[in-house]
């Protein structure tokens, strides 16, 4: 019987692993699974950590990175900031041990949560070069720094301090990490440079200078003195907490009343709605909430996840928002002129587990894009790029989930990444980002993110494919006026000659074959200035006056000035409205307004919108959404544009044309 | 002066996570994203388990899985099996405390590694339905089963056991798990069933029972009644071990010399070459290990690096093998029929951070197969299919690294996914899988793996390649035979009659057009007696007597019979070689054998190589690797293949049969 021998050997080998031990085994896990990657992780883990430490402290980030070369392929990662420090007793611990942080349990949108990022890369230092991690750090209140070396101790997962001082240090408060690690350096793409300079655009408020191993500093300036809204903590949203969690909570509450407990303990649930909750549930709202049995807790479970409630409040969210988020597709193309910009989206916020996020989706598109690729996706979560693991990563998979074709790119099979000149931005926000692993490079799938995922993503390809459509409308419609307007009058020439008549006046007959009000804009701009000069032409070019209103949608947040004619409303959410006087069959009104303060590429293309008009009969603008059923009620009985004309085959261009080559 | 507070607060929240809480947070880390993958991973980590524990015991596993539908988002995961029991005091332990286990630093072959799998799936049970886990095990020499009922007490990462008890159990030794959770039963792919199919194919000596919420019990039976070969637990090998890791097992060795530490900790170093390593590191060999300063330590590592050393024994690792892989892609085909499998191949394993590993692959190709889609990439690791996160797994980039257009697939840009009517599978085993994840769904892209899974892909290409450009060969010579043998005879009937002669014999001109050797084969099988009979004829369609000697590469393992002409040579590894008596033209000549045992899609195609003859004249074989040079310099002076003189325009087939259609 060997078994009995099996057992027993195989419960002498039982032991417990620590983290550190884990993880020693397993860095792969936390980012340094290739040289390469390894000097990118433990630069992104300390700058996240300085990013952060501004934040708690309301601080404008003022952050130094260099990368030192050591040996062939030992280098020396230095992270600094200017945030508020760390007190002395705590910076060997924040450093020298894994699950370990201030964060953790914190529901605020943070780029740290686990307690495991600059210890891992001080634990992969030490790894791979024997070497202890430096770091020295200040408090406003003290006049010096206080500088360690520190070895992590992976059987016990505790902070080994070999060296301790006080130095003096000229920065009032900050922290200072000198890490020596084995890598590889590489300028191409999922470089340090890359990531910092993502990390800049949509940290506009932080100043980032990078040290290479070799050239020159680059320093990627703050471009607003302004720090982001703070993001508060909030507790738990009762929509989609697990039983399990809800139970724990309960054993551990020092509310005496289940009614209070719910009110103070979830975000979202006033002492009226608890005692709904309650009665959904049939529980007395004064019972002790650790006294709930399975059964009980259940039913509250269920009356919490049926409770109409609030979504929970935006201000625990930062989102980059649409400014930065063209700014930043902006910054990716660099010299690259693309054609259109679809306009931003950022959605309300939504709830997965309790926790609340929100999702954002920026497209640009065409002009020198390379048309032959499969889009780029540039995924941010918690205004951090993420750089690998792209092909694991809910934001990639909702892109390739989405059918393409609908909106005017090529996809074969309608999933996949679509090929096509596009890059498409996409950002996460959470106070609990499911990364798939440790390494925070990618999302997991939750039900709840990919839905929210899929609504934006759909919503931008629906953009993206009203500017296609108005662009392949325009250039139709255009390429009609060019040949009448060249025929006609050829025509009237050689028929006035051959009857010996005077050549009659064609405007009538033009705009009767056009049949269409034509809006098209100028946008110039003065670079010194940050001055957009916007002009709108509303051309008339049907058989009779026409009346309309026009209505534009601006960037939120930028007042036009100098607007002519006055209009009849400006909304804050950027919606501004003309209520245009009656033009005259072949005349044309004109709108200007000025914007100031917006990069060139923040303004390139209004958002048209008509009403008041049957919008068929127009050209570069969109019916007002909402709007259009009644104008074509209203105007039904108006003449047809003359594209229905052309099919019917009463009027032959072609043949028109030959006719008058043959002279 | 508000950083005071600000670090003074921080200091604060800072504390330590238990992994437990850690976890609890992240279970999506775990592989427990969604309420469909919950159920999956919750059965994956009890079979993994079960498999495990009959590799350790050497006990043909008979697996019972269960999955009981208890309300409509929750229910009951059940794993039984026969292994070897779990002593009483470590029952506990092994389901109620995360980062416990027996194998994390055993360095062979298994699927668990992490003492995370089966305990983080309680905890996930616990967490959504706040029920415990039951577990029953029982030893060979105790009478009764051990039973308990269990919570993980996620603060402390401790078992909290709530129920205990002694149980008449009929089974000698065995282990049974019940948890509850929440989930959602899903049929299709990425399912259960699926999953468990794909487990016991390359597990063909595990029987795995299902029993489904709803319908028939499905009984995956044994194909073999042999174990595996048992994998041996090997100590690390010197080449890509860290050098911080290096330091801490000198700290902590029992050795009191260094050589003696290199010999007895390191595989593949015996005592000359532990000499060896220490002289080129300038060290004394008897220094003792402890007393090492980092120059030292690192003159060490690196003399360990640049050391000429055996690659691991392989007897650590266990690969499916080609049978198996076979096997394996047949019945993801089910009723379709492919065209082509190309051999699959195992590499020869190698080294990644001192963990050996080995990768296997293998095509199947065309016929049935859905010539417009992505190829399917079917992924495993040490024996476990992986169903999630293929776009973030090596094993995938691997292959979409892979120029597949230059073997035959159409891939635009030449990297990603190809498209075309293929499978793909990719193997990976290893003392050390590095998931990027603990919950094993994917595996990180080590340098030493990418390349291998590199050489793997492109070599099974070239196989591919080899198939196609063959049968394109084979097809347009095949073509031309027919024209020639219609056309010739019509042609001298004709002018035979014309010229009133008779009609010439023109054997001697067809072969002196075509001036080729033509091999085919036939494959007949014989279901009943599994018996493949396999016929080779080899025609000289050229002008002269031709010599030659035939190869073939048959299945490792099996032994030809009744094999007909008697070969000059029969090698184990699979080579079996005719040197053919000459063939005059317009003869052939023919081979036969039988193989015994293998299923009918085991054996569909051999692969035939020449040797001793100009290999461009052979159509239906490949000429010996190695042995090309030679052939083409003695064959030179030969007549040139009619091919070429029909590039050259001396015999124009279409103008001939024009000719004769005008008749």
């Amino acid at each position: 019987m060997p078994s009995i021998s099996i057992a027993e050997e195989l419960a002498k080998k039982q032991r417990e692993i620590s983290i550190s031990e884990f993880f020693e085994r397993n860095k792969q896990i936390l980012g340094y699974d290739s040289a390469t990657k390894a000097l990118l992780t433990a630069v992104k883990e300390g700058v996240d950590n300085s990013l952060d430490a501004g934040a708690d402290a309301d601080i404008l980030p003022d952050i130094l990175v260099e990368v030192r070369k050591i040996d062939k392929d030992e280098f020396v990662v230095v992270v600094e900031d200017n945030g508020p420090g760390i007190v002395k007793k705590e910076v060997a611990n924040v450093f020298g041990r894994l699950l370990y942080g201030s964060r953790f349990f914190s529901r605020a949108q943070r780029r740290g949560q686990q307690g495991l990022g600059i210890s891992g890369a001080v634990m992969y230092g030490q790894i791979t070069t024997g070497k202890p991690t430096k770091i020295r750090s200040k408090v406003a209140e003290q006049d010096v720094a206080y500088e360690i070396e520190l070895i992590l101790d992976t059987k016990k997962n505790r902070p080994n301090v070999v060296e301790e001082d006080f130095v003096v240090w000229e920065r009032a408060h900050g922290t200072r990490v000198e890490i020596p690690l084995k890598g590889r350096y590489n300028a191409g793409k999922q470089s340090i440079p890359e990531y910092l300079k993502a990390t800049a655009i949509v940290n506009p408020h932080a100043r980032i200078t990078y040290r290479p191993p070799e050239g020159e500093e680059i320093v990627f300036e703050r471009a607003t003195e302004d720090l982001p809204p703070k993001t508060k903590e909030i507790p738990p949203h009762p929509h989609g907490i697990e039983l399990g969690t809800l139970m724990a909570m309960m054993k551990e509450t020092k509310s005496y009343k289940l009614a209070a407990f719910l009110e103070e303990e979830f975000v979202r649930v006033s002492s009226r709605v608890a005692k709904e909750i309650c009665d959904a549930a049939g529980l007395d709202p004064d019972k002790k909430p650790k006294s709930l049995v399975l059964e009980e807790a259940k039913a509250l479970h269920d009356a919490m996840q049926s409770a109409k409630l609030m979504s929970p409040p935006t201000d625990c969210l930062s989102p980059i928002g649409e400014r930065l988020i063209k700014r930043g597709l902006k910054n990716v193309l660099g010299n690259l002129r693309p054609e259109f910009y679809a306009p931003p989206l950022t959605r309300d916020p939504a709830v997965y587990s309790g926790n609340p996020f929100q999702v954002e989706v920026g497209i640009v598109y065409g002009g020198d894009l390379p048309p032959d690729q499969p889009i780029e996706v540039l995924r941010f979560a918690n205004r951090v790029p993420l750089l690998y693991q792209a092909g694991g990563c809910a934001l990639t998979q909702a892109v390739a989930n989405v059918d393409w074709r609908r909106y005017g790119l090529e996809q074969r099979g309608g999933s996949g990444l679509p090929f096509g000149p596009a890059i498409v931005l996409v950002h996460l926000c959470s106070t609990k980002v499911p990364y798939t692993s440790e390494s925070k490079e990618a999302v997991a799938t939750a039900d709840e993110i990919m839905t929210e995922l899929d609504l934006a993503l759909k919503e931008a390809g629906r953009r993206l494919k009203t500017h296609l459509t108005k662009k392949a409308h325009r250039a139709k419609t255009k390429e009609k006026f060019e040949i009448v307007q060249l025929i006609l009058p050829r025509i009237a020439d050689k028929s006035a000659k051959i009857v010996n008549k005077k050549v009659p006046v064609l405007d009538a007959t033009i705009t009767k074959i056009m049949g269409v009000v034509w809006v098209d804009e100028d946008i110039a701009y003065d670079k010194k200035a940050k001055r957009h000069t916007v002009t709108l032409n509303v051309h008339n070019f049907t058989a009779a006056g026409k009346k309309l209103n026009l209505h534009l949608l601006l960037p939120r947040g930028i007042q036009p000035k100098s607007i002519e004619p006055k209009p009849a409303e400006v909304r804050d959410d950027g919606k501004i409205t003309w209520e245009l006087k009656r033009i005259d069959s072949v005349a044309k009104a004109s709108i200007s307004f000025v914007l100031e303060g917006l990069d060139e590429a923040e303004y390139d293309e209004s958002d048209i919108y008509v009403s008041g008009i049957n919008p068929g009969l127009v050209i570069g603008a969109e019916p007002l959404p909402g709007d259009w059923e009644l104008n074509y009620a209203e105007f039904e009985g108006e003449e047809a544009p003359a594209a229905e004309a052309e099919e019917e085959g009463e009027i032959d261009y072609d043949e028109t044309e030959e006719a008058l080559d043959d002279e």
